[in-house]
């Protein structure tokens, strides 16, 4: 029994609360930091500690961490490795998702490469394009596919996730194509807000759209702050 | 006078709080869709129909909006140009950014070819990379130049922002001679919390880390609770 800091009242660890999609959009990045405790031997952390790594408040911490059942305790703080498994089950990461690409582009071929996401628990498992002369080639151990052979081979393999990375005018056209052979998730990197028609398929599929130049405003605002901090102006 | 919502007393528009990161990091979301209701010819909307394009609840909206000034007005709704341009004010994109790529790998020729970020004010002009195999090369009308000549570069040009696209190792030092050339902001997409050391040139810099991760675990999370409301498991 552990006191339950959103309600003030003792309740077991099991009771979780639905957890809000802003609160989900911050876990990872908890998941990573707990990652790297975890990789340098330290098992226990306090709020204060973990606020001082990451940069964020102590109580932005115990709000986001203590809405979805318990895990610090008063004078103990944070058990690492079950807060990192915690998290780690509560964004699913156990269900070994298997992913492929479409579109063996220039993004394509770097998300190929990122070290990173079988190291979180998606393995890449296919690589697609309509291209010819891209078909047949080999990006890290896989050999390109046609596009036309994407049916067959969700037929025969468990994929979960597609990541697309074909040009705008042609991501929804393969959106749908995705869809339709059972994918699960789709990965958009097309600067725009892919939306499915609503149909029976497409109810049993979600989408994360990948607005990069999101990102890059968020730099310029920084940016902006620090020479009004400097009282410096940006030459013109 | 507008009303305040944050303070519910009235307050002049000019009166800004500052405003916590978390909202900025939804700013450039908001921009977005402002840019493509202007785009459409709409003038004018309420934070209910703002709320159903975007899929964020009005009273999201309201605590976003306002809490930087009084844009909304009860019974009309927002004004989305003035709205539009004072989030894209509030980012700094009025600054005229001007990028450069060090880089030119898979990922480093994507966001070359990404046609987004100079609609949203940031301009790229200039790509570096080491291997004298690619230095020379054109991408998108830009020659590849040594990265020895990055210093040169940066005194004859307003360099605000480089987007670093090298391998994890050599990160750190390429990003500190990006802080020696007076850069100002480092775009980092090598998975890692990129931190420079303490002087008095890293005074000046602001990094953004870009974690793709994070966002491919959040499109976990949804697949599993889609998967949990359709009241099925994920084949093992």
């Amino acid at each position: 029994m552990l006191i339950n800091h959103c309600t003030g009242r003792w309740a077991p660890i099991s009771i979780k609360k639905k957890v809000s999609i802003a609160v989900v959009r911050r876990l990872p990045r908890y998941y990573r930091y707990l990652a790297d405790l975890l990789n340098s031997g330290i098992n226990r952390i306090s709020s204060k500690e973990l606020s001082e790594r990451m940069g964020i408040t102590a109580s932005q911490i115990r709000q986001d961490l203590n809405c979805f059942g318990g895990f610090g305790q008063q004078g103990y703080g944070y058990n690492v490795e079950s807060l990192y498994k915690e998290i780690g089950r509560i964004l699913g990461l156990d269900n070994n998702f298997q992913t492929i690409i479409i579109g063996a582009g220039n993004m394509g071929r770097a998300l190929a490469n990122y070290k990173n996401f079988e190291k979180r628990g998606f393995k890449l498992i296919g690589i697609f394009d309509k291209d010819p002369k891209v078909v047949g080639q080999k990006i890290n151990d896989l050999d390109v596919r046609h596009i036309d052979d994407l049916q067959k081979f969700t037929q025969e393999n468990k994929v979960d996730i597609a990541m697309l990375c074909v040009p705008h005018d042609e991501t929804p056209i393969v959106a749908e194509k995705a869809a339709a052979c059972g994918i699960k998730g789709l990965w958009n990197f097309s600067p725009m807000e892919l939306k499915l028609s609503h149909s029976n398929v497409n109810k049993n599929i979600v989408i994360e759209n990948v607005h990069l130049s999101d990102s890059l405003m968020v730099l310029g605002y920084k940016i902006n702050e620090m020479m009004k901090a400097n009282k410096n102006e940006l030459p013109r």
